[in-house]
């Protein structure tokens, strides 16, 4: 269970900048990918499962531009050089959500590994945050 | 300063249901308003100010979007029984991101209403989430 | 057939507002609904079936969608005062377009519950309009 | 005032197809896009003026994608010939709702030609339902 | 293999208007609809297929898209009277990409005909950017 | 003027992956892009300027867009290896689309540095085609 008051400090992100980003947009629609991924298990009805495809496709999508967005709008020259296997590491996660990932499997382990590189991406992101 | 090991228990929401909700979505899009009302304030550049007013409409009907989710797709007949003012709560919040509200005034108070607003949805929230 | 000089005194909306609206626009996307669960109870081709469910998705959205916009951005406290059974009756409806209505079923009845829904708000909607 | 009854008898598209269209849902655009000219004549605010052209242009896209969809999706080969000037028709009221019409312009006449221009093509549209 | 020195001028479209056309998009689109084609051919997993449908209704609706554009938008009645197939010419085309097209078949033909029909749209077009 | 017959053999993306890709569609947006700056530069109706930094606004995310699809898609570790600059310049090409770029910038010379960018990215991009 989450405490309410503690957590609501989210974080946006929009290109005006607002300056408020947040990794976790990110992890909430992998974690729906990973629940999707665990309903598709129990389920042999093709009109759910190609709706759960659907779903899932979009939501991987969501995850990808998530990324992107942390990638290209907040992350700066100087967190590359600090970091310097940023750059791997965003690519890895945004093609685990891709074709050869999520979109194009089932395995849950795959939405495990997406998740797993998702935090790499938002240690990173908070100790940024901090400095 | 958010730690991170802890605070990553977000929570999404697609029609699936995947059945994971959370309220920070819309609050996270009403954190970008706030931000983006307080850079108006400090800029006459009328294209500046253009893309600002074109980011906060898109962030505005995305709060409304977030809020109707939780309205229509987590909130169950229980809920609105156990607290009935749940309705109008909603009704309010998703008003305060129109033309009445954060889409058609500058004014920081309003988004500061809206974020009340997202804060008793969210209180609500996650009562039935313990329950 | 329907007398074209007479009834296009169609309505619309959006959120300047431009002050327009009309529920026939969610009922547009319900009937299209009902077309299509039709045309899935005649065929078994899996391909088609694909395209039908998607369709489908994507319809049962925007009836939730013009719904939203309805409940959100036309009615005022007011109607919500006079019609108290109003927050009901749009939740209901936006719930009959959802995963446990026409996006998750392929019953057609669940689309009939739709449209008569849909056909209790717009009642709604025109003696608001005639007062 | 719309007699509820008698006039919820609307139509739909969707490229399934579901075999449901209506000119209505181009025309409801344009009402909207009249409505917001006529806002703008007696508004001087650059931020509310900012608001109404996105949104009019976006108003304006609507009416191009609904009147492309009858062009393509709805009209056959028969109707074409039966109404050589309809596809000079729609192409003309498709301009009339982009850069040189109701996207460029603050006119309230290109409004009203492009109304003129979608009852004409409604007219073809009901009679080719009535034979 | 493209020489990448002498193939770089591309060309775009927008409603400002900017002034910049170019048929590949809508061929660009094309060619995917067929590599699309092609892999559905080569494979029974009915989840791949979902997917596949799926992506190839986008990437259908996207040649409608673009070629909508051109009619609309880079063409002037001038090009009309000069070229008088070219209304049926592009009417056929986006029929092309449609429910009796390439949305509701998985035949490669129907992917070729489409090809062909852009390309003479395209031949059209830069004969009107030449004179 | 382009030689019709020799230049189309245009390439597209999705992520089913259909195999097939083409940085012009990051410089197509971005030809659009120089072309709003320069409609900008000579107009001074604060109307026409909504519209264009709207779509300039788009047609930039557009190329962000197309920038990422490529980074995340196209290219694989070998290339990454191949070309270590190569992280970097899609890094800056997307910043240069960005707020900082020709989201956030009027000046003609932003839109002219991404078309560079975008070159070097298809230089590296047809060079990996040719192996
Ligand atoms: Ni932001
Ligand atoms: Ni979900
Ligand atoms: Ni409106
Ligand atoms: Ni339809
Ligand atoms: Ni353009
Ligand atoms: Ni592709």
């Amino acid at each position: 269970m989450r405490l309410f008051a503690k957590t609501i400090d989210v974080h946006a992100h929009c290109d005006l900048p607002c300056g408020v980003y947040d990794p976790a947009q990110a992890r909430i629609e992998a974690e729906s990918i990973k629940g999707i991924i665990g309903k598709l298990a129990d389920n042999d009805d093709p009109d759910f499962r190609t709706r759960a495809i659907l779903i899932k496709e979009q939501r991987s999508e969501l995850v990808k531009h998530h990324l992107w967005v942390l990638w290209t709008d907040y992350f700066k020259p100087p967190h590359f050089e600090k970091y310097p296997q940023l750059h791997q590491l965003v690519n890895e996660a945004t093609k685990l959500a891709g074709a050869t990932g999520t979109k194009g499997s089932l395995d849950e382990a795959k939405a495990d590994e997406l998740l797993a590189k998702i935090d790499e991406i938002a240690k990173i992101f908070w100790e940024t945050k901090q400095s």
